[in-house]
C-alpha cells in the first residue's frame, strides 16, 4: 500500500509541528508496512504570499488533486497579510472547492493534560464535534452601503441550503448510531436568529426520523457553551453551523485542557478516487491551533494537533491498525511525560499543557513510541 | 423620591423569582428612604398569549413608557408557544421598539458560590460584557427560496450600521476608561466572516483612537471563548455583537459558577424621561437566565439573578446606596451560606450552587440583609 501526501506547513507554528509530525506518520509506515509519499508545497503560506503576491499558484487543485489527502499546517501571520486574504486564500478556499463539508473534531480528556476544569476525576470527556464546513455563517455574500456616511450599513448574508444542512445533519446521525452513547446534540439561536436557525432546528428534527436509536437534544450555543464548562462529560456527538462549530470546537478541546492537541479532519465523504467518472476531491487534515504568531519561532508549539489529525488521515486513508498505534503512543508518552513531570523528571509536557518540553522533545518521543 | 416600575414576571421561574426580588427592592427602598410603586402586567408571558393570542396587548408602550424602568422575570414555554413566538413578541421587541442597545451583563466571581473551574483561588474575576442588543446576527430580514425542494435555501442577513456599531462601541470604550484596568477586549470573527466582521474590527480601531488610555485587544470568538475558560480574571470589558455578546454572557457566568445569578441591564443610554422633546423609552432590567422550564414550580430557581438585575435597576435610577446596599448583601448572604453548608447548617444556595437551598429562603436571607 502506497499513498500520496501533499504537505503544507503554511506559516508560524505550522512549520515547527510539521516535521516531527511527519517522522510519527513515516514511523507508523514503517511499522505498519506501508507507503508514504510526501509532497511538500511552499504554498498557502504568507511567505508565499509576500513573494507571489497570491496564496497559491494557478495550478494548485492539479497538484492537491493529483495526492490522496492534504495535511496542512497552519495558515495566517496578520502582522504582514490580513487574515481575509491569508484564510480565504488558503484554507478556505480548500473547504470550499474541495467541497470539504464535513469537519470533524474528536475533543477528549486524555489523561496527562491537566482541564482547566474541577471535579472531573473519574468522568471521562469524549465527544466529537461535526461541523458544516462550507457555508452557513461563512457565506462570503453581502457589502456595504453609504459609505463614509452616518449611515454607513453593512450586510452579509448567512446561506443554509437544504443540501448543505441536510448532509451534515445527516453525517452526525450516521456517526452518532455508531458510537456506544447513540447521543446527538444539535446547537441552535433559532430563539434569537429566525429565520436560518429554525430551518436547522426541522432539518435536525425531520432527518432524526431516520434514527429513532439516536437521543436528540438541542441547545441554544449560548447555553450550550456553558452546558461544555459544566458537564462536558454528558456530549457524544455535537453538531453545528460553521460558525457554531467553530465555536464549539476551540472551547471543547480549552475544556479538556488545551487546543495544542486538537486535531480537524476536513472530509468530502461523498469523494471516491477509484470512481474516475467523478472529479476526486481530496480531504484535508490540520490541527485545530493556528499559526500563533505569539509563540512561534521559539520551539515550544506542541506538536500532538499536528501528530493527532495525521492519525485521522491514516484511519480515513483505511490504516485503522497504524492510525490505532499513533494514538496509543499519543496517550502513552502524555501518560508517561505527566509522571516524569510530577517526580522532577524530565518535563516533556510543552507550556500549553503547564510543563517546560519543547516541539522536538515531545514529537521525538511519540516517534518513538510508534516505532515499538 | 419616588419611581414607577413595571414589573412583567412572564413565564416559569420569572414568576417565582419576581415576588422575592420585589419584596428585596421594597427593603431597599425602605432603608434609603424613597418610594418604589410596582405596576404588574400578566403581558409578555405564553400565558397571557395563550388566552388572547398574542404576547401584548395594543397599548403595551403607552402603558411601558409611562414608568422609570421595566423589570422584567423571564419569558418562554417551548411546550405550548413557539420560542420564535413569544421571544419576539416580547422581550425582542421591547429591545428593539424601546432602542435598548446596550446590553450590560456583569460578570464576577463571588466568594461563596464554586466555580467549576479549578486554580482560581486567589485571581478575581471581575468583567462587564457589553452586548450590541438591537441589530447584527438578530436582523429577522431573510428567507427562504425553492421550498420543499432539494435546491431549498435560506438566507438571512446580519446588519451592522456605523450607528449601531459605534455607539455600543463608544459605550464600551467610556465604561473601560472608567474602570482601573481599562481594558478592552474585542469579539471578533473577521478571519471567518469576511464582511460585517471586519467592518465591526474597522469600527473598534477607529473609535479606539479616541480613547488612547483604554488597552484594546482583539480575539475571534472561537478563541476568546476559550480563555473564557482558561483566563477568565485577565477580562475587564467585554464588547461583542448581539450574538457574541450573548454567547459570552452565558459563558461568563457558567465559568464563575451558575447562570442563576447573572444580571442583565437592557439600556437606552440616550432616553431622558425629563426631556419632554423627545420620546421617552425605559430600560429593561433582567436575569440572564430563561424562564428554565424544567424546574419551574419546584421553588428551586435561584433568586439571585432577578435580585442583582434590581440592583442595576436601583443603580441605573440613581440610587447609589441603595444599589450598593443590595450587592453587599448578595454577597454576604453567599459568603455565609456557603459556611453554613460546610457546617452542616442550614442550606440557603440553590442547587445551581450546589445546595439544598429554594427561592423563598434564599430571597428572604437577602432580603432581611438588606433591612440590615
Ligand atoms: C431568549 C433569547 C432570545 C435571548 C437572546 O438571545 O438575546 C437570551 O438568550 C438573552 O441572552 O437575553
Ligand atoms: C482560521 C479560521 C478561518 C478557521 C475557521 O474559522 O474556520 C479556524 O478558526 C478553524 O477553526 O479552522
Amino acid at each position: 500500500r502506497s499513498y500520496t501526501i501533499a504537505v503544507l506547513p503554511g506559516d508560524g507554528i505550522g512549520l515547527e509541528v510539521m516535521p516531527p509530525a511527519l517522522r510519527c506518520l513515516e514511523a507508523a509506515a514503517a511499522r505498519f508496512g506501508f507507503q508514504l509519499e510526501f509532497r511538500s508545497y511552499p504554498w498557502a503560506s504568507c511567505t508565499y504570499y509576500l513573494e507571489h503576491g497570491k496564496m497559491l499558484p494557478d495550478d494548485w487543485k492539479a497538484h492537491l488533486q493529483a495526492c490522496d489527502a492534504i495535511y496542512f499546517g497552519a495558515v495566517g501571520d496578520p502582522a504582514t497579510v490580513p487574515d481575509h486574504i491569508s484564510l480565504w486564500g488558503s484554507i478556505l478556499t480548500f473547504r470550499r472547492e474541495f467541497d470539504q463539508y464535513i469537519n470533524l473534531r474528536p475533543c477528549r480528556l486524555i489523561p496527562g493534560v491537566t482541564s482547566p476544569l474541577a471535579n472531573r476525576e473519574g468522568k471521562p470527556i469524549d465527544f466529537v464535534t461535526v461541523r458544516e464546513n462550507t457555508e452557513g455563517e461563512y457565506s462570503s455574500i453581502g457589502g456595504k452601503i453609504f459609505e463614509g456616511t452616518d449611515r454607513e450599513t453593512v450586510i452579509q448574508n448567512t446561506v443554509f441550503t437544504r443540501t448543505g444542512v441536510d448532509r451534515v445533519v445527516r453525517y452526525a446521525f450516521e456517526l452518532a448510531r455508531r458510537r456506544p452513547a447513540k447521543k446527538l446534540t444539535s446547537a441552535t439561536k433559532s430563539n434569537g436568529i429566525s429565520i436560518t436557525m429554525p430551518y436547522w432546528d426541522e432539518r435536525v428534527a425531520e432527518i432524526g426520523k431516520e434514527y429513532p436509536e439516536v437521543t436528540v437534544e438541542k441547545y441554544h450555543i449560548d447555553i450550550l457553551c456553558a452546558h461544555f464548562v459544566q458537564r462536558p462529560h454528558t456530549f457524544d456527538v455535537v453538531v453545528g453551523s460553521n460558525l457554531f462549530g467553530d465555536i464549539l470546537s476551540d472551547l471543547g478541546p480549552a475544556c479538556t485542557g488545551t487546543i495544542g492537541i486538537a486535531p480537524s479532519a476536513n472530509l468530502n465523504p461523498s469523494a471516491n478516487r477509484a470512481d474516475r467518472t467523478k472529479e476526486w476531491f481530496p480531504s484535508l487534515f490540520e490541527p485545530v491551533h493556528g499559526s500563533a504568531p505569539d509563540i512561534a519561532g521559539k520551539g515550544i508549539a506542541n506538536p500532538i494537533g499536528m501528530i493527532w489529525a495525521g492519525q485521522m488521515m491514516l484511519d480515513y486513508l483505511g490504516e485503522k491498525d497504524a492510525a490505532e498505534a499513533v494514538m496509543r503512543a499519543i496517550e502513552s508518552v502524555l501518560a508517561t511525560a505527566k509522571d516524569a513531570q510530577m517526580k522532577g523528571g524530565a518535563d516533556l509536557l510543552t507550556p500549553d499543557m503547564r510543563g517546560k518540553g519543547t516541539t522536538e522533545g515531545l514529537g521525538s518521543a511519540i516517534e518513538k513510541e510508534i516505532r515499538g
